[in-house]
């Protein structure tokens, strides 16, 4: 059962209970390649009948559109925001033209529902056309940035939800380790003591500067070129039009921070904004697989490693060796960062690649970015429910490795002088003899002194903090 | 509908339908990030059982298993092979341990498919066990890199058919526009006469060296650690599987070059093979985008442009701009080209994060590889048929174009000296004549000199070729 | 001639007139790696001289050091800064140890000239240490990356002079060429008209974004840890001596905006700074490689290319064509941003290994960073003067595309409706004529409505800008 | 003192010593980049010589060049590739136009030496010409990419004599640690044991194959496109010239596996064998990386870590930490990989740039691929002295975590079931005993069979191996 359309190249066929017509029915000809189809990104299907919901308003508003013509293709927007129909966005997300058949695929979708609720059948074009009228005033080059960016900023929400989420878990896990005494490592050395409180408040620290990071990037997708139609200049838009399909933008999406750029031939060729969040998002990766490889690192063992903090047991850790425990968790967020940091280069091939007026990558650097985004969400609500939560420290023998450690030396160093203090590192190291009993044969501090230098509020610095 | 299985973090509640067990639950709760699974990766799996096959058949002979319990095992893994039940393999691509859920997941199907065989019930594993006897002198560590590199293999396979197939297409080409006299360009800056034929026969040639690449680094896959177990000291190996192992799994496979790594220890922890490939992946990515740019270069205008060549019309261009054609076939393959770049870097970083005696990031190695590798076939195949084989040339104006430039003035250099060429080719420049016509004015050369030096033959380099 | 020193491995011979030790001088044995040294870096020796000098001025304050050595400490300081001894400075810039060679050699040089301001030799470190009082209070830890910090500040200031300068120079062009009418194209394909002034002020303005970029990456540059010393927690660092040495650090750099993390367990192990500064820095890099892509197209030819724009001859182009001219310096600025492309994926490398409470591997950060900040300065400066500022247009050639072109059919496409234009487009495109003679043919519009449609103001949407 | 030459733009002065001529000059304006110029890659400047003393020979061999220039010529060459002029050779590494003036700063060095040998001055190009005849039947895009490749070649010699060194010193430490019992790691959890010699021996086998690759890859890059000039049509090279050119090369170089790309101008415009290289390169950088990330934990502590080995104490590691000692070379060699990884995608980027007949961005390539072969040999040269061949092990420590460890059930598991021993794991975890107590106590397994499973010989799988 099938129906027949017609483009520029001719008549092709339509299943006749597809939504989407010719244009979409050819991409999906040309790019069988990932499998991975527009109704794999929610945001991105909302985000395009938000632009088109918008755009009709605003046409009919400058008199460019029939008000019946408008209200149907409004409602027809609305339904899809709703969550209806996202099973007829059926291209490939990669896909040459950048994004003329996500574009055409949501014109003709939108189009042959508005001709429902208009009381026609779907392909009855000469009443309500994908084209003359969805797409009126528009162009792929401003309509598919547009709705990446609106896309992205949901996408963003949910991973700074997470990211709020974990830095919670990691200030819970600060404030319950708060006086648990541990030697700090630099260079996987033995260094001064800390606490297992400041080790995990760092974790909070850091990852707080990361979610100001990504609002800062988040704020600049926020600048919009729709309006701009084919390559900047506005040709075919009518005037007012870009004013106001923004505004409605602004209304649907309740993004008030939504405007036009300065430079509309500039904001279409250029793709700046996404090199920029996808080096945000690079950086929450590095960290994020920083601590979760330090995670690793303090749970080793249990016995020939570290053995400072246990990570919940999730699973059992091998097929091989009954009762082993594997830090999985962690090590599935590493794998998520691996991959975000190759996004990064596939984004950034992507920007580099454009010319001239237009950059034609932008699917790419779209199935990118909000893989990644979906992904280290995903990964990032795993870790905290799945492992950060449920941490333990192993609180003797952290007390047992910082009385034995040599670096409480560095503590008595600006009384005995560094060339002093290391002599006696190296006696206590060679000799296997806790340092201040060194100290304290050789009668170089009083026991006074020693106390006074090697109080935890002394060691851990919380008269500097 | 449930029934309860057991591991050793307790009772666990799996679907009473699925053939799948305990490890695998917990793994769907562990590993909720990319919903790609196994099932996504069809030669993964058949992979998996061949590699259960072998080591049953192998152990059987060994006396490490009941015969019995081998035949239901590999008749289980057969019928896998033979396409049933890869719906039951459903944890994530993405997951933590080294690829841990991966083979549990394989063990708990065969081993339910084969009590099934046996007359029992799924989960009565004491009767035959997913870890007692489906994962006998076998390790996730040993398993899975096997399985991943013979899944790979089978991915090669394709790719290069498909190589060799655009190939042929770009050979056609070259015959078919051998005397097609065209100017190339060096810098983008005209440069001296070619053929058409010449430009798109380098194309071929290029990709028949790809093709030996690729197939060198498809025989270093051949080399596997399967009998090192954990660590790849063999511990639980009995004596004379690992040997009989490999065996079945060239008879199995069909791959007679299968072999044992020479140092298992170092084969266990050692993922060089699968960055030499993504490597080598790279190289044909890259190349394959260099050549998707020139067409796009010498198809572009249709007026404003080079307009050399013309590609097929695939679909309408663009949403606003009617009668544009773009070319959306490269512009796809050139984003394959840019995610597989960006999966090379996943696939370092992954490679340089391994310790010790494992590398635990396997599993974003193999998914990055194989992903890469199936939209490269797929986009290969798709630029074949629906680009290259439709191109043609637009002849007079490439005539044309040679007639008019100054680079036929390198062809009398030898004659004229360098620097009497150069003020010839700068005049030429200047005044918008023919160089040739400068050099007549001149009275440098005889018209036989002229005609000598410019024959095609002459420029083309054909008694060179 | 040389000195005996000596440190924790013994004695070691230095050369008599090195103002370097025995730190140092392990070091050059340790990491004959680049062979660029310290002194390759003068914005990074000034900086490490300014930290110095802050922390004596603060520790004099804070009654841990004796006025009249922390007097002599800095006047060696200053000497340093105002460019004096640069060439003592001779450690690799590649080496481990986070910079802890860095850091000595930098102690050792300022001790060695302030004993000699204070009439003592250099080695009399009975008198003045390198440890005990340049170093005092401090840890390579904090000196080091406050010192990389406050370089990059420097780098980055000659960075935004150059990049203001190319962004006025595509002003200047964007004027220039205000009103030369041309083609715009998408996908390589001709599109809709612009003016050639619009394409040069969509430069200017994408790099008027970049420096904002910069900007705000560069204020990040201004938390320091200095203070914290070996891992965060200030360990011997006085009370008051943190506040009064980033003060005196504000006063000395002229930097206002200089201030303490809130966090020094956090801020002496993240490195999150650079790899966003880093991601800035690639940002620019892809977009100035795009504008000389874009660059190169337009000046392609002269004949058999775009040939719109011609760009300054500064070099014979070729050693066998003679006359061929090509545009070099937009090469040679391609190859600086694939260069720091490439210093992106080592920051981000070196960034993902720290490990607990630091990371070791900022040497190789600092280096890739500084490196690419300097070329860029100097490829947009030979971009400025040597290519930009010179372009010159052919604009008849320009003007004969528009008119040409089928893009003029997009104008009327509002009025045809899509399908029509299609079809006038096609046919245009076929026959070779003009799309405006075919829509004249069939009488679509009047000559009133050509003309309004098709005036360069309605074409370049200045009723939109 | 200087002296006026002229070229295609008009006359420029030279200094009056300078071997180099106008070409030069003008390259010394336009790329003031980096400060590295061609002098700073010895082996490049060689193979220029070599080049053009084979392509001088070739010449005279077929009439095209008088005989007395061809030796002077050659004369010129010889002293070059003895080690003179080098200095002569000034252009930046960086610099666009494809290695343009690089090949002009050869043809005019050698030009004017040529001249002083035939009793002329510098600058008489009348009487022997730096086009005409050093570069006779040359372009830069063939003479570049053959010298690149020729110096490669050597840079490669140089990597692959540290590689074997290195791989002897592990060789050497795995025989001496051939019976040191430890505990093998997989994902950082105690798995199950192994030998310290077979840890060693594992490196020691990596980079044997590592070796066996860059061999591999070397041979590739002896296919040469000499003899195609401008785009590989060998237009104005003579008959016959190519096949002794690249005769005198083999004899020249004492490489005797030289030879003609089959496709000249496939080759002139391809680079993938330098992908190819580079991506050999990562791979060995990869594995350099862990291995220097291995040394790292084993030697963690000296208590608070692994302290399974000692690394030669190289310097004090730290300036406020006394008798602090830290893993400094290995950190060196681990940043010599994060650059060689950033390079990779440098030359990624750079290939991908390549359009039609030639990549202008060869320059970039050349120096990231040479800059990184330095620096890698360098390091490994340094890891090998300063730190493998010193490395001690603490025995008794690692056998009481063998003794300790709980991974000693999995040997009992194919005995006593997987989830008995999970158990038994499980106990012997939680309670802190040793699991062959737990064992013991429950009678699960007699003496005679407890110590028949777990000799070294069963554990180590040397029955296996």
């Amino acid at each position: 059962m099938s129906r027949i359309e017609h483009d520029m190249l001719g008549e092709i066929s339509v299943p006749a209970d597809a939504y989407y017509g010719a244009h979409t029915a050819r991409a999906l000809t040309n790019f069988p390649i990932t499998r991975e189809t527009l109704a794999d990104r929610p945001h991105l299907v909302t985000a395009l009948a938000a632009v088109k919901q918008a755009a009709a308003a605003a046409n009919a508003e400058v008199g460019a559109l029939d008000p019946a013509k408008a209200r149907a293709i409004a409602a027809a927007c609305a339904e899809i925001r709703g969550g209806a129909l996202h099973d007829h966005f059926v291209v490939d997300l990669i896909q040459g033209g950048a994004g003329t058949s996500t574009n055409m695929n949501a014109n003709e979708v939108i189009a042959n529902r508005a001709l429902e609720l208009l009381g026609h059948r779907r392909g009855e074009y000469g009443v309500l056309h994908p084209l003359d009228h969805v797409n009126l005033g528009q162009s792929t080059n401003d309509v598919y940035p547009t709705a990446v960016k609106l896309a992205l900023d949901r996408h963003l929400a949910e991973l700074l939800t997470a990211l709020a989420g974990l830095r919670d878990a990691f200030g819970a896990k600060a404030a319950e380790f708060g006086d648990v005494l541990k030697m700090g490592r630099t260079q996987l050395q033995d260094a001064v003591p800390m606490t297992l409180g400041q080790e995990f408040g760092a974790f909070a620290a850091t990852l707080a500067e990361d979610e100001q990071r990504l609002a800062e990037a988040r704020l600049l997708l926020h600048e919009l070129n729709l309006g701009g139609t084919a390559i900047g200049t506005g040709l075919n838009a009518r005037p007012g039009y870009r004013e106001r399909a923004v505004a409605h933008l602004r209304a649907l999406t309740g993004i008030p921070t939504l405007v036009s750029a300065p430079d509309l031939i500039e904001a279409t060729q250029d793709v700046g904004v996404f090199v920029q969040l996808s080096g945000v998002l690079k950086r929450v990766a590095v960290k994020l697989s920083k601590i979760c490889n330090d995670l690793r690192l303090l749970s080793s063992g249990p016995r020939a490693g570290f053995g400072e903090i246990t990570l919940p047991a999730r699973q059992a850790g091998s097929s091989i060796m009954p009762g082993k425990v594997n830090p999985v968790i962690p090590e599935a967020v590493n794998q998520i960062a691996f991959e975000i940091i190759g996004h990064d280069v596939t984004v950034t091939l992507a920007a580099e690649g454009g010319q001239l007026q237009l950059n034609a990558f932008e699917p790419v650097i779209a199935r990118a970015l909000t893989a990644g985004l979906d992904h280290l969400t995903a990964g990032i609500g795993v870790l905290t429910r799945h492992c950060v939560a449920g941490i333990t420290a192993h609180r003797e023998h952290l007390a047992d490795l910082v009385a034995a450690s040599t670096g409480l030396v560095t503590a008595l160093s600006p009384v005995l002088g560094y060339e002093t203090a290391s002599a006696i590192a190296l006696e206590a190291h060679h000799s296997g003899r806790p340092a201040l009993d060194v100290v304290r044969e050789r009668a170089l501090l009083t026991e006074e002194q020693l106390r006074e230098l090697t109080t935890p509020e002394a060691l851990t610095g919380r008269r500097v903090a």
